[in-house]
């Protein structure tokens, strides 16, 4: 029997988990949960149920885990406590600073309903902070290093379009190699903000606007480009339309430690993704948490987890035999 | 409070234990036990006490987990069944093709004794098997590969000193770059053993031996080098020890897998080490999970586990809320 799934919110993250569920055939696509029309989705694949949200919560015995494909921001602070009441759960709440406050709401909820919620899954809360914890606990006299990109930062992009006189913008963050290649030869560097990441920018300006000036609102923006090294190219929609419509994204993790006697060996760990399409990777990563859910849920336990609380094999369709004698 | 630890062996493996205990605060050396006469014994730090092997089972209530620092081919598969009965425990038992029997044995073992044993731990198995398990769960398709290296084999330098005419000598296994860079790319490549690695050997021939015979041996020896492309270099003894004394090693696990509706997204995940001494790391990698050992037998847990059943949060020294505020 295949574990059904519901999608709640339908964006670019619902429509990969829709992709990533038709990839593993132990899980199975119950329904769909959107706050707009239903009857005017258009889902990936055919024949798949859209229902308004409002209509979640008298399927609890049609959907064995819910995954939550909200925005950090306004979303999933307010959606993850109220669907964990109710469902096992998974949302990517990526909001690094607030993710205690997020832990002990959902906490609350999903222990009421005795089901269980696996927040902050992804990447980057998520893999990454599997990357770091495991690191920093095997060599514990060390230093961490996390690399964004090269990537489109939705956020940065978002930013650039709010500038006068321009019509549409994407923004790559990039880790700059020398830095990266420091780190990995185990120099141990102090890093500045500028030093580990430059920002590059594709702008496509009104007609008549003044691009000396909008470069130069653009790079002394503060928080989003004026401590970094920026790189601002002006091209047409066209070209915009046609290079830069993909949403890739990366990075890495480093650790770099020292073990011995007199802490005379040096011993580099990294962890890397390369990704083509950042919400669709993001997405089969919650779905593979997913099953982790589920699996704790019928063993009795509720409340809320993170990555950091769920064993590998939990994620994994193969038995607990077929990972020892396969992967192990 | 700190972990009461025991080291079963005291070779390379056992001398990395004993220092990266030293290296975390929260755990505590009880004790070594050896094989040979205890008083013969030089420990890395001063003061440690040195059993002989016999003495362990009257230590029960002075040690919290004891980590098995024997060899793979005879001392684990009866030393580990026999501790676990006893004692909370950790191994680096690494011959893949019996895990399964091992794991058996050992399960029924700490069942019997209601203590919780962790088999296969170290880098592979142990942190490589993590990975495949993690990115063959989120990109169900796809294709592993696991390369090795540079690093000393132990086994293949064995296999060059049993030649007639060696004196002693060293094997460092090396993965192919090209074909590295191949697999992260997104290629896919079908690689056959002489594609993924060549291994290079540093000999030392006795005064008057056939070097031209040796070399030809070494290349020609079945499972060990006839499938690879190998290199000899004859080295004098002098210069074997001044540049060769080490114990590197490492490696790489990629997943290279395909996401979307037409799985049109292709996505890297690689994870690799770089290693100056590879018994230190895997001695660090067995001190850290003997804290999820002791934390799962506080909670009443019993039997035999892998690294694959361990949430990442348990070989932390952090607490749950640390992590979750620091790392996560």
């Amino acid at each position: 029997m295949s574990i059904r799934i519901g999608i709640y919110g339908y964006g670019n993250l619902g429509r990969g988990v829709e992709c990533a569920i038709k990839q593993n055939p132990d899980l199975e696509l119950a329904a769909i949960f959107t706050r707009r029309a239903p009857e005017k989705i258009k889902t990936v694949g055919e024949n798949v149920p859209v229902y308004h949200i409002d209509k979640a919560s008298e399927m609890t015995d049609k959907i064995d885990v819910m995954i939550l494909c909200g925005g950090s921001a306004t979303d999933l602070p307010v959606q993850t406590p109220v669907i964990a009441r109710l469902f096992n759960c998974i949302d990517s709440f990526d909001t690094h600073a607030k993710i205690p406050a997020h832990f002990a709401n959902v906490d609350a909820a999903a222990k009421e309903g005795g089901k269980v919620a696996i927040i902050s899954v992804g990447w980057d809360p998520g893999l990454f902070s599997i990357a770091r914890v495991i690191s920093g606990s095997v060599l514990s006299d060390g230093k961490d290093y996390t690399f964004w990109g090269k990537g489109v930062s939705q956020g940065h992009s978002d930013a650039i379009r709010r500038v006068e006189g321009v019509l549409d913008g994407k923004q790559y963050t990039i880790p700059v190699k020398q830095s990266l290649d420091l780190v990995r030869s185990g120099a141990d560097p102090e890093l500045t903000t500028r030093q580990k990441h430059t920002r590059e920018c594709f702008v496509v300006a009104a007609e008549g606007a003044d691009k000396a000036k909008i470069e130069q609102e653009i790079k002394n923006m503060p928080n989003y480009f004026a401590e970094y090294d920026t790189t601002v190219h002006f091209i047409t929609k066209e070209e915009l339309d046609r290079d830069h419509s993909g949403i890739p994204h990366g990075g890495f993790v480093i650790r770099s430690g020292k073990t011995g006697k007199d802490l005379e060996n040096r011993h580099i760990i990294e962890y890397s993704l390369k990704l083509d399409s950042n919400p669709e990777f993001t997405a089969s990563v919650l779905v593979a948490y997913a099953r982790a859910a589920y699996r704790l849920n019928t063993e009795g336990v509720s409340g809320c987890k993170t990555v950091l609380d769920i064993p590998p094999a939990y994620i994994s369709a193969k038995s607990d035999a077929e990972l020892r004698s396969e992967l192990l």
